[in-house]
């Protein structure tokens, strides 16, 4: 295992928020870089992972914080690695599926900065390891469909979703859909998804405040208003989590995966 | 940190292939288990990192070896924790996308079995980090769908193909596409997709020996017969790999990540 090259920048994977699920090569760079550039996303116990000279710094922009620029990021990122230290470039979950890493890698290429992507595990497979269900079982879902709830471009759940063609043997993750839960279901049913196609709602999956809520797209009326839930899990890949739920305690308690979890948001 | 609990079955993923890319909870536990029951894609280094006294066993069902049943796997697991052992069913990639991990965790529930997910980094990730190219640039791509081309079930990429509802904004990840790249790309352009769509095939996305190959999904038969690649990227994400690939050595040289990789499979 080489160590952290100086003058180098790194965009690493942080996973879904427990410690534990660092990569063994996330945790190493993290303990070795000069600089830690991260995203509000990540938890505290992984940034105390941080060497003890490091820079450690929020690049995120969001919760009323005063606003970063992503030009500031990349400046700032740049800027570093010239000055010949190693940077990580932390961000939640892995770094090329959402956030803006497409944007960052064109600039540390532009500025012919050397970098190297260190993936990590997704929200989606941590939310799955949660509920014990899994995203692409053949016997019922041909496909998982990765997307994002987040209006970062000023985008509508509608739009979103109108172009999104799913089908119904799909298992939709819909990532970071925060309070928007009602818009993002009326437009899946609009998209053709029927009322009573299960959904689970899923907050910090990997972290010991995990909970979620099991319900039916038609009833997200009735589903208590979830505080900035992480993803939203739809298909029939779900309908197994109803079932458990409707069943009760004696199931939950032998499945010890959903039984750490509380079985409301809020 | 606890240890790896006396008669559980842990569920976990190995990830991509680098050792590197375990995630600290996977290490752990396969250093703690008595028993390891592997999938065949699992590489020696990181069967390596099981214990010493742990008894280590393929349990895949490829490459000619003696056919395991998916019910022996079953009455293995299930047999090693009532005998009070600490299981690891190690996977490759995420545990929960692909494979038969439904199956796994319906019959441990069934023998009322304690058992546990642990997450993994999936191969589309490992690929993306490769390249360097984000699979859901918000610029380019709004979405991923993940898709398998092995053909476990039975099934012919035209009927795997058919129902995905394939958008043109999407970037596509089909694992496990084997030597039918040809038939895939043939059942990708009747869903629709255009022939000058870009496409990269990736091999081992993750270790020393990486590999892929950038081509359009009309040129198909062009491409050099790949052996085994694990995973096809498609969709318009992937463009400029192509473009990179077009500007030659220079650029490769700048981007680390991708330089690793020979350019071509074979």
């Amino acid at each position: 295992m080489s160590r952290a090259e100086a003058g180098k920048v790194y965009l690493v994977g942080a996973g879904p928020g427990d410690p534990e699920l660092l990569t063994l090569k996330a945790a190493r760079l993290l303990a070795q870089a000069d600089v830690v550039l991260h995203d509000d996303l990540v938890p505290q116990p992984i940034l105390d992972l941080s060497g003890k000279h490091a820079l450690v710094m929020s690049v995120g922009k969001r919760c009323g914080r005063k606003k970063i620029t992503q030009a500031a990021i990349h400046e700032l990122m740049i800027s570093s690695a010239r000055s010949g230290l190693s940077v990580v470039r932390l961000k939640s979950g892995d770094p090329l599926i959402f956030g803006r890493a497409g944007e960052e890698m064109d600039a540390l290429r532009a500025a012919q900065i050397s970098f190297e992507v260190v993936p990590g595990v997704t929200a989606a497979s941590s939310a799955a390891a949660l509920l014990g269900v899994s995203l692409t079982d053949r016997r019922i879902a041909s496909r998982l469909i990765v997307l994002s709830g987040h209006p970062a471009a000023g985008e509508l759940p509608e739009q979103m979703l109108s172009s999104a063609k799913i089908s119904e043997d799909a298992t939709l993750a819909i990532y970071m859909p925060g309070n928007r839960l009602a818009e993002v279901a009326a437009a899946l049913m609009r998209s053709g998804l029927a009322e009573d196609t299960p959904c689970v709602a899923v907050r910090d999956a990997s972290r010991p405040e995990a909970a979620y809520q099991a319900f039916r797209l038609g009833t997200v009326g009735q589903v208590p208003a979830p505080q900035g839930p992480r993803l939203l899990l739809v298909g029939p890949a779900l309908e197994s989590v109803l079932a458990r739920d409707a069943e009760a305690a004696p199931e939950c308690a032998r499945q010890d995966a959903a039984s750490a979890a509380s079985l409301q948001l809020e």
